[in-house]
């Protein structure tokens, strides 16, 4: 019916506004970060790593109970492999998702303009990576490329999707209060603090290319594509990860899903649990 | 009734005393953590960004059953254009919370006397960062003036009152078992690992405030009201926080709170959940 | 009737067991943190206020339920001045705790024995603060001493135990689930974060004079109650937090408790929540 | 019945199945983190130990439902010496433990092989504590040896294994809300923190020897089972763990399990409470 159709339509496109604005908050977080910590000097690696795990922890809040919380494409696609997400809200949620973090980036350099040009004249190589990953963070000297890069991201990513598994499965002993979203950024805190060497934990497509384009069109131009040798790198944030949560889904049931007792399954695959307090 | 009256009348100076209190608590960390890095020398940005959130979280926990915590006066504002919090109560809360700030920051005067005046024996510009924000952190390098630290303000204000919506909201994912203050605390470490390079990250008219009007009084002078280039900066982290929360809560009901399902809102609009533990 | 008799003298064994272990896991983190971030060059500042947090995190979760895990002679005292807590049972609380800490100061100080002798061969007042407090932590250049040390450990109490009376009230907003451990824990990382520039932050007797005495009766000698200005010192730790801890404890009511609903009080004062998980 | 021999087989499997995931999961972010900061350059020691702690922390989330999450043959050893955890699964799970550190550390080194040879282009001494302890972390100066070493780790793992079961028993004040694995990981931390001076805080004979082994038969050959000094080191974080985790578990019996109230214990000891939110 009609009715019942405007209802899914605006169920969509509300699906699609949180996830906008969880990613939207991710980012806020996580470029912000990485803007205060090279270009405003202030904190270190370890800051980057727990401002991007609390992003998450804060977009996922966000965003919880209308669409999930996916914030990030690689976690939808393995949703839709792995849990029955709808192969027809892909593509919408990824859309969202680029958005939220296209529009967060630039709000970033929008507030840090003056801190970035002070920094960085030529807005170039040296700031790139406030918004963008790069094969070993830049670093010449480490000696890593482009394939050293996807290795790092397809694990990372690998990682971040089977743990996430873990946390969601109410079969399992998932985080109960409404509690998930804290431990999911405590993961993602980690993963910086162990992955991040070679490719800078992009481990979300959004997260990357979203940024990578804001910085793209003010003032970055065509090397924001690139990494610092010259190679065209953007591909590698966005193929890893994908790859990467749909190993990291594959590896959870393999491992961990098929021995836990049945019929207590999510309701609703690929969403976190209902909130208790308002059962 | 004449009861009735009196009952009320005890009520908003219960919540007036919360109020000063939770915000006392606040500032004790948050100010006092400055005085420890900058003028004692120990600790670094992190112990800063840290000790304020857990400031935050602490002084939710004392204030939260009797005020609903705002303990900051843009969140107060935004909750009465957004939640229905009632206006009448609107600046008793504000003078509350600027009092408890002002206090804690007069006890942190004392008890770090003798380190602020062998940091800065002319208790000047050097050390007026321990107690009030400035632009850039005070740091001339940055090039960031008063209309930067502005807009840094509405943005990190706006990040936070999104967010906090988010958090006590019972129609989204909000944390439950009485956890949504060690939330607030992490987003306030969050926010000031990520947007505290301009501003000093204040987001908060009282938390300035307060401590500004105790420096100026206890030696500093009216060179408390100024930034490092000698412009009046004082209004700045006023203004800027009230923005910013109006414009955070305007987002999260335009991209997230109509989305919600009706019908579970919070009872009382601008309050914590009640303790479950006493249900 | 003797039966009873029997049961009793038996609890209050158990409970003073508790204490012992609850204060001897505290010091274990606690000394043991501060001996590796001075003696063995491992850490810093941050890592001292975690550790010690965590500790106070642990020890709580090991003796929470049989004694209600004060492991600090001045929160025992404050609960038996403002809460109930039977004057009888102070006395042997505070020689467990006292006990557990000088337990525990041995184990440390025979598992860092190499370290120790190898960074401060003289076993002396370089050495003195990996196990009981100094003013301005032994730094001469802060021009601290045993006046300002006695102040800040009143401050510092001060705020401990307000903010414990708030976490553990079932009246106000305590973290349910069992996490109030986990929030002291993070209430005391606050505090070495923001109050442990002039005096350590011992705020608990037990805590200091415990291993202080441990040191002394290994190898320190008399120097152990002195400080680095060859002042007694001492008894800063022991008085500083007992009048801290009445003045929070009378603050949190005076501010909070008077204006929070009746009714539902802990049934048991003094005693953190029962465990949910067995009701 | 062969049905249940079937039943009672594929579950011993699947639990071994989960001690070699979360052990995987905890040796990625454990070795990970090392070889981030020691052959990457980025981050310090307190990423180690927070990225250790969130490694178990996601380690016992991914393993807790099926096998109990202990993921340490020390922890598999005392529970079945003091919690009656059934003897005849100790070698299978030790064997799942050893074989998933095995093969993480395996991951690790693939992923970090670039870094890690450019950091170390002899594999040697100088990277080997990227998988495996050494005395003093192998720091000569610092004069610590074998028997230091081993002193060491009885002590650090006693701490862990009384902590671990006071924090899993439902008599004490357990963390509820599925938060007791969060507890867990928040723990090492603390041990990472205070006891890593002297032999890396193994506290796990799977996490050292696994990653050993792999560095062994990955270039690094027979020096990965010596200390600095040449001595055989690697039976010191097998032997001190086991023996440490007995004592921690016969001290928490003694100090505390004896005092706590009859007849709420776990049903099935040595297990982590059953998830709530499945009830």
């Amino acid at each position: 019916m009609a009715t019942t159709e405007a209802v899914k339509a605006r169920t969509l496109l509300g699906e699609c506004s949180a996830e906008f604005a969880g990613t939207f908050i991710l980012i806020l977080f996580g470029v912000g970060v990485v803007a205060q910590v090279v270009a405003g000097g202030i904190g270190d690696h370890d800051s980057i790593a727990w401002a991007w795990g609390i992003g998450v922890t804060m977009g996922v809040y966000v965003s919880a109970r209308i669409s999930g919380a996916h914030i990030n494409p690689a976690v939808t696609i393995a949703l839709a492999a792995f849990r029955g997400f709808a192969w027809r809200k892909v593509l919408p949620y990824i859309g969202a998702q680029f958005l939220g973090a296209f529009a967060a980036a630039l709000v970033v350099r929008w507030n840090y303009n003056e801190v970035l040009t002070k920094f960085d004249p030529d807005l170039g190589i040296k700031s790139q990576g406030v918004f963008s990953t790069l094969p070993g963070n830049g670093n010449v000297e480490l000696g890593v490329g482009m394939w050293g890069g996807l290795l790092d991201q397809v694990i990372g990513t690998a990682i971040l999707m089977l743990v996430i598994l873990a946390i969601v499965d109410l079969r399992n002993t998932a985080p109960a209060a409404n509690l998930g979203p804290f431990l999911i950024g405590l993961l993602v805190v980690g993963i910086g603090m162990a992955w991040g060497t070679l490719a800078g934990y992009a481990i979300n497509p959004a997260r990357d290319f979203g940024p990578r384009l804001a910085s793209a069109i003010t003032g970055y131009g065509g090397q924001a594509f690139k990494d610092q040798f010259g190679d065209p790198y953007f591909w590698v944030p966005i193929v890893g990860p994908i790859v990467g949560a749909l190993i990291g889904a594959f590896l959870y049931d393999l491992l961990v899903g098929r021995h836990l007792p049945v019929g207590d399954a999510d309701e609703e695959p690929g969403r976190v649990p209902e909130p208790e307090t308002t059962a």
